[in-house]
C-alpha cells in the first residue's frame, strides 16, 4: 500500500453556510475580488449572500462577471490585470467549474507574471492570493482541487493548470444555490461528478483512502439520478448531489482524471458539448471497454450506484442524457488520433489506444 | 446536511516514504529539531532514516528526546526553551502519540509565549514551527489531528490543546515501523485507534463524511484484531493498523473524542493504564449502554467490524486485551463524579450521566 493524500480545503457544508461562516470568508483578507459569471449567480442568491456577508464584516469588494463557459487565457490575463489594479487582497469565486477555475488562474496570476507559454507548465512561485470557492452547480469539484481548466486555443483543447498553490483555503457548500439550475445544467454537471468518481476508481493513482471517498460518492449519486432526471429533487437530493461532487472533487485532486477527460476536451472544444454531457456520453463505453481487462474494479462501481452490469448503467446513463448529438466519423478519428498522443490518457488502469478511443467515441455517439 | 471538514496535512503513506519524499521533509526548513521518546524511535529505524534523510539534504538536526509516556507541561516547556536556544526553524515529531503530542505543543511554544495557565485555553495566535510527524505507533492519529493531549498535574488528569496551529504539514507513514512494537504497545495503541473510530461514530458532531471515513477504518481495523493477538501480523495488516489509524485521526479531527476518552484518561492518570488500554477497556459497556438508546448507530459500528452484536463485541476485546486490573470501587466513583462535570460529555450522541459513567466503569474493571 502506497499513497499520497492532500486536500487542505477547509469545507463549510450546509443551508446558509457563506453568512453562518462569514468570519471565515472574510478572515481571507480586507479587498475581495468576487469572480463569477454573467446570470447564474445573481440568479441563485449565491452573489447576493457573498456581498451580503463581506458588507457585514467591513469587507470592500469588486466584481469581475465576465467569466463564460469554458473560460480561456485572454478572460484570467484579464481578470489578474483587473484585480492588481483594483487592489484586492482576496479572491472569492462563485459559480461552476468555469468561474471557479478562472478564479483560480487570476487569484495566481494577480500575484506572479507568468508568461502565456507556462501557464500550463505547473511550474509557479508560492504567492496566490487566498481564495474561498462557493459552488453553484454540483458537478466540477474544482473548489477541492488543485487544477484550474482553461481553454486553450493554440491547443484547441482545454488545459489544466495543476499546483497545490490552486487549493483554495475554504469552501462553502450551500445545497439551496443548486435548485436553480436549468435541467440542463443540473444533469451534466452530475454526470462530470458522475465521472470524476468513475475515473478516480478507474486510475492508477487510486488508492485506499480516494477509493473510499469515491464509493461513499457514487452511492449518494446513485439516489439522485432518477429524481435529478424527473426534475424532482427535494432538498436531500441536492445535498446528496453537492456532497457527491465535493467528494468527487476531492478524489481527482489526488487520482487526477484518466481518459475519459482527455477524450472529453474535443468534443467540447470542437462541438460545444457541455463538459459534463460529454464525458457523460463517454463513461458507457468507456466502462465496456474497462470491464474486459479489469471486471473486479467495474463492479465495484457498478455495485456502489446500485446497478448489476454495464448493461444497466447504459441505460441509466441514456435515460439521463438522453439521445447523442451525430458528429462527422472523421472528426472522430481525429480526436482518437490526438488524443492517444497526450500523456495522461498513461493515467488510466486499462489505457485505450487509439483504436480503442475511436471504438468508444463511435459507441458514445451514435443512437 | 450540516458539516464542516478541515484536515489539510500532506500524507505520505507506504514503506520508505521519509527518504522517499525526503525533499518534502527538508522543504520545511533548515535546522529541525527531533521529538522523540527515549528508545522505540533508536529501535525501528525511523529516527536513524529521519536524521539520514535531513543530511541527505544538507538539513541540520538537534534531537530532544526527553519525551516520557504521557508528557506533562513541564516537559513542552524544556522542549520549546531548547527549540529557541538551538535556533531550530522546523520540528520533526518521531513516535507514538507522546512524542506526537509534546512536538505539537514544543512547536507552538517556540513561536509564542503562552503562559501555563492559558496553555489549554485553545486561543493561540498564528505563530507555529512547521511539523513533520512520523508515527510508529498504529494508535494516536495524532500525525493528522489539531490536538496536543498533555498531562496536567494540577487537573489531574490529562487535557487537550486543540487549534487549526497545530495541524502537522505532512505526515509520513511508513508501516515497517510498527514491527518492533511490543505486543502490549501494539495491542493497546490498535484499541485506542478503535476508540477514535468507534467514539468519532458516535460524535454530536459525526457527518457523512466522518462517517465514511470511520466505517472505512473499522473495516480495516477488523481484519487486524486477530493477527495483533497472535502477534502475527503481516506486512498487510500493519498497512491495515496504520491505514485505519490515520483514519481514526482524520475522524477525530472533525468529531472530536467523546465519553470513553473523558473516563479514560484518570485511569490513565491516577492508575498508569496505557491510554489506549483504558479506552479499550470502557468501549464494550459504554456501546452496551449506548445501544439501548442509539441502536442503528451501534449496529453501523458493529457490522463494520464484522459483528453481530455487543456480546460479540465484548468477546473480541476480553480476548485482545485481556484480564482487566481491579480497582478500587470507591476511586471508580469519584471519577464518575468527576467525567460529570466535564463538558465534553456533551459530545457525546447519548451522554451518560454520573450514574451510568459508574456503571460503565464497573463493568469495564470487573472480570
Amino acid at each position: 500500500m502506497t499513497f499520497g493524500f492532500h486536500m487542505p480545503v477547509k469545507l463549510r457544508f450546509g443551508s446558509g453556510c457563506v453568512s453562518q461562516y462569514g468570519e471565515e470568508l472574510a478572515a481571507l483578507g480586507s479587498k475581495a475580488l468576487i469572480v463569477c459569471g454573467r446570470n447564474s449567480a445573481r440568479t441563485n442568491g449565491s452573489l447576493g449572500d457573498v456581498q451580503q456577508t463581506l458588507a457585514q464584516y467591513g469587507r470592500t469588494c469588486v466584481v469581475f462577471d465576465q467569466v463564460d463557459a469554458n473560460p480561456g487565457i485572454d478572460c484570467v490575463y484579464e481578470g489578474a490585470a483587473f484585480a492588481r489594479a483594483q487592489g484586492v487582497d482576496f479572491v472569492v469565486a462563485v459559480g461552476g467549474g468555469s468561474p471557479m477555475d478562472a478564479a483560480k488562474a487570476i487569484a495566481l496570476l494577480a500575484c506572479q507574471d507568468v508568461p502565456r507559454e507556462a501557464l500550463f507548465s505547473g511550474h509557479y512561485g508560492p504567492e496566490v492570493l487566498p481564495m474561498a470557492h462557493v459552488p453553484t452547480t454540483a458537478g466540477t469539484g474544482s473548489e477541492v482541487t488543485p487544477y484550474a481548466v482553461l481553454t486553450n486555443i493554440q491547443a484547441q483543447t482545454k488545459m489544466s493548470m495543476a499546483s497545490p498553490v490552486l487549493f483554495p483555503k475554504i469552501a462553502f457548500l450551500d445545497p439551496r444555490y443548486l435548485a436553480y439550475m436549468p435541467k440542463a445544467t443540473a444533469v451534466h454537471t452530475a454526470a462530470d461528478a458522475l465521472s470524476h468518481l468513475v475515473e478516480g476508481m478507474l486510475s492508477v493513482k487510486a488508492n485506499p483512502l480516494s477509493d473510499a471517498l469515491a464509493l461513499e460518492g457514487l452511492r449518494r449519486l446513485s439516489a439522485c439520478l432518477t429524481p435529478l432526471e424527473r426534475e424532482a429533487c427535494t432538498r436531500e437530493d441536492y445535498e446528496a448531489l453537492l456532497y457527491a461532487s465535493t467528494l468527487g472533487g476531492m478524489v481527482i485532486a489526488q487520482t487526477s482524471t484518466v481518459a475519459v477527460h482527455v477524450m472529453g476536451y474535443p468534443l467540447t472544444y470542437h462541438h460545444h458539448l457541455d463538459h459534463g454531457l460529454a464525458n457523460g456520453l463517454l463513461l458507457p463505453p468507456f466502462l465496456r471497454f474497462t470491464v474486459r481487462h479489469r471486471p473486479e474494479r467495474v463492479d465495484e462501481i457498478l455495485k456502489a450506484l446500485g446497478l448489476t452490469d454495464v448493461e444497466a448503467f447504459e441505460r441509466r446513463m441514456k435515460s439521463l442524457l438522453g439521445k447523442p448529438p451525430v458528429l462527422p466519423q472523421s472528426d472522430l478519428a481525429g480526436y482518437a488520433r490526438r488524443c492517444a498522443q497526450i500523456p495522461k490518457i498513461a493515467n488510466t488502469i486499462v489505457p485505450p489506444n487509439q483504436q480503442d478511443m475511436l471504438a468508444i467515441y463511435q459507441a458514445a455517439l451514435s443512437e
